[in-house]
C-alpha cells in the first residue's frame, strides 16, 4: 500500500495518527507537496480523480481518498485496536461524534485558515475576509461546544478513545496556525489534549 | 423509532430517501419546523445535544444525529437492498463517492443557499454575499465534474445504485431553490436523474 501524504495538511494527519495508533506498518508514504500545486497535476488527478490528499493506493492499483473512508478500510484490515465501533449503534454513534468535530470543527477551521493565512493564498484563487471571519466564528463556537462535551466525557465519543478523537485533535491542532489556541481557553480540552498526547500517533 | 424530520431541508430527505428504498416502515415522523426556530428549542437541542436535523430516537431512548450516521446505523438494521457496500473495499469506496457528493456538491449549495436565498435569511444571522458567491462557484463546478463522472459510469460509485447517488440527488435538488438546474446543463445528470425517478422513495 502507498499513502500520499501532505505532511503539515490536517486531513492525511488523521490518516497517519489512525495507522500509527493501529501499528499499521509496511506502507510507503509519498509527500504530495501542495503548495507547489503537486495535488493538481496529472500524475496526481489521473490516478485518484481529484486532486485531494490523503488518496491511498492498494498493490492492485485500485484507490481511495477521503480520509474517513481510507480509515474505514484500514480499520476492517485491522480490527485492533478498536477505533470505529463494535457494534450497529456503536459504529452510528461513533460516526456521528466524527463527523460533528469533522463539520462542526475542522471545516469551518479551514475556511479560517485557507481564507486568512498568508501561507495559504497560493491554494485559493481568492482569499476573502468574509469567510475567515465566518470561519473564525464557527471554530470558536465550535471549540466551546467541545470543550461543554469534553467536561462531561472523558473522550469524544464516550468512555473511550475513537476516530473522532483523532479528528477532533487534527482540527484544533491546525488552528493553532491561525493563533487559536483551544486548550489555552478551555481547560477541559487542554486535560483531553493531554490524554492524547500520551498516546500511541500522537508524539511530538 | 422516531425520526425528526424538517420536510424541505436536504439532509434529513437523504434519510427519508435511504428509509423508503428499504422499504423501512414503522417509523413515526416528527417534523420539525426549522424556519420557527423549533430545532434550537430545548425540546430538540437537549434531547439531542445539537440543533440539528435529521435526528432518530430509539425505542430505548438512544439517539443518534448526523444523516449518515443515522444510515450507517439502518442499513445494519436492514442489510437489502444494499445501498452501502458489502465488502471493506467496497463500503470505503462508496462512502468516498457520499462523501464526495456531500463536501463537493451539497457543501457549496447549502453555502449558496443559506447566504443568498430570501427564505432563509432567518436561520443565518448575517447572510454574507461574498460566501453565497463562493458557494455558487463550487457548486457549478462539482457539478460538471459529477457529470463527468456520470458520463462514464451509471451511477456516482459505480455500477450499481448506493447512498451516494442519494446524497447527490439531494444536493442537486436542493440548488434548484438558488434556480440552478443541474439537469439541464448536463445531459449526463438528466440521464441519472431519471434512472433515479424509477426507483423507491425518488417518487414525486
Amino acid at each position: 500500500m502507498r499513502l500520499y501524504d501532505t505532511h503539515m495538511a490536517p486531513n492525511p494527519r488523521r490518516v497517519r495518527i489512525f495507522m500509527d495508533h493501529k501499528g499499521i506498518g509496511g506502507v510507503e508514504v509519498v509527500q504530495v507537496d501542495i503548495n507547489r500545486g503537486e495535488h493538481r497535476l496529472p500524475a496526481h488527478k489521473d490516478r485518484f480523480g481529484v486532486a485531494h490528499v490523503p488518496a491511498l493506493e492498494l498493490d492492485d492499483g485500485r484507490v481511495l481518498t477521503e480520509s474517513r473512508a481510507i480509515c474505514s478500510y484500514l480499520e476492517a484490515l485491522h480490527p485492533e485496536p478498536n477505533l470505529m465501533g463494535h457494534d450497529a449503534f456503536e459504529r452510528a454513534e461513533i460516526e456521528m461524534w466524527d463527523r460533528r468535530a469533522e463539520l462542526m470543527q475542522l471545516m469551518p477551521t479551514a475556511m479560517w485558515v485557507r481564507h486568512a493565512h498568508l501561507g495559504l493564498a497560493t491554494l485559493e484563487n481568492v482569499q476573502v475576509p468574509q469567510i475567515a471571519a465566518q470561519g473564525e466564528q464557527g471554530t470558536r463556537a465550535a471549540a466551546a461546544w467541545f470543550a461543554r462535551r469534553l467536561d462531561a466525557s472523558s473522550f469524544v465519543a464516550g468512555k473511550r478513545f475513537t476516530i473522532a478523537d483523532i479528528t477532533l485533535f487534527c482540527a484544533l491542532d491546525f488552528a493553532r496556525v491561525v493563533k487559536f489556541r483551544a486548550a489555552d481557553e478551555h481547560p477541559s480540552i487542554a486535560r483531553w489534549r493531554d490524554r492524547l498526547k500520551s498516546m500511541a500517533g500522537f508524539g511530538g
